[in-house]
């Protein structure tokens, strides 16, 4: 399907959407959604289990919300859902300036706190003050992860690409430098939330190792491949 | 960014899913994880605000949940955050096996509930016993729209199109037959939950038809264009 070719984006600015609904809270509101609405369009490094394609964050970000209410039962703290669905679904919106960080890259992963609160300040900055506050500060939460909440939230976005990777045969596991024991420390965020989850994922990294999903040792898969 | 050629989905029953987790609840909630994942390769009809493709429902999940948090407070009863977005983030799951249904295709409407009623059998019939009841009890509700919460969840599934209708110059509302009081009709739902929002989405309807992105009547874009 092809759209008409008369379709183009409408940008209005604060003042026009002020202009077009009455109301200055109810336009800055709209504004935020339609400016993080371009999540969909930043792409992750994790593969759709049919393998068709790499995942955006938008519908990533739905997965975890989704596993989040599923497997609530396995915080080992008491966890408040509507704080750690809130956390979730913001979560990822400063990926729309910052770009997606690939977890096994440690040369982005050095700047990307500086390129994230800059984000952070940018499009939560969008949202009436008191949104704004609130909003920042579940993703403040979720980033010190020093609540059950942040660490049940993040145990969910740590366990969503390992069950891609297995479920994939392998997914991102064979990018240079990736090994079990990498992985098992990248990992170790569902463990500080979730005994039961922990055992699970540990399960899919060995099980990955024992079905060749997953590189065992960095000599098995170098982080600089020699020439051939 | 192309795959690892020895990608493969890999698929696992629930007899292999519990005997590598050891625990026949965790086997069924993944594996329920796993078969919601296909909602991000089902199409709808609205296009992504910069109109580079179709958007699809698992991130159009997303966009709603976070609407709703952000617009929570134009509900005109009492609502329950968490209970609206559960069932928004299942809302669509039916959808894997019915299929997007248009909301213009007055004729694809007509078998839409049987569809999704044996949909819904199957998909939540995957998790386990109490997980189904409760899940396809918020499904249920969503759809009979008899609670404040389904009446908020379903408002914001009808506003999210509307908005991406206007910010792109028109979107959908181009089909044959679309026009302003059909879009009126279809949109209702909105006031059945908020004044404010009704009000808002009459606003990009009536701005809409004045900037030429939707036709006014019927005879404007008749269901059954005359051959040239």
């Amino acid at each position: 399907m092809t759209f008409d070719p008369k379709l183009k984006p409408l940008s209005l600015d604060d003042a026009d959407m002020e202009a077009l609904f009455g109301d200055a809270r109810l336009a800055k509101q709209l504004r935020f959604i339609l400016e993080v609405e371009k999540l969909k369009t930043v792409l992750r490094r994790t593969p759709l289990l049919d393998i068709s394609r790499r995942e955006n964050d938008a519908e990533h970000t739905w997965q975890l919300a989704m596993m989040a209410v599923i497997l609530a039962e396995y915080a080992d703290e008491a966890i408040d859902l509507t704080r750690v669905l809130k956390m979730i679904l913001i979560h990822d919106v400063v990926e729309i300036d910052a770009g997606d960080t690939f977890i096994y890259d440690s040369v982005a992963m050095q700047d990307q706190e500086e390129r994230e609160k800059l984000a952070a300040d940018r499009l939560f900055g969008l949202l009436p003050d008191d949104q704004c506050t609130e909003f920042r500060a579940y993703w403040d939460e979720f980033e010190a992860r020093t609540t059950a909440d942040a660490r049940f939230a993040r145990a969910i976005d740590r366990l969503q690409p390992l069950l891609h990777n297995f479920f994939t045969s392998g997914g991102t596991w064979h990018s240079p430098g990736v090994h079990r024991d990498l992985v098992l420390e990248r990992k170790t965020p569902i463990g500080k939330s979730s005994s039961r989850l922990w055992d699970a994922a540990q399960t899919l990294i060995h099980e990955g190792v024992k079905r060749e999903f997953l590189p065992e040792t960095l000599a098995d898969n170098p982080l600089f491949p020699a020439a051939e």
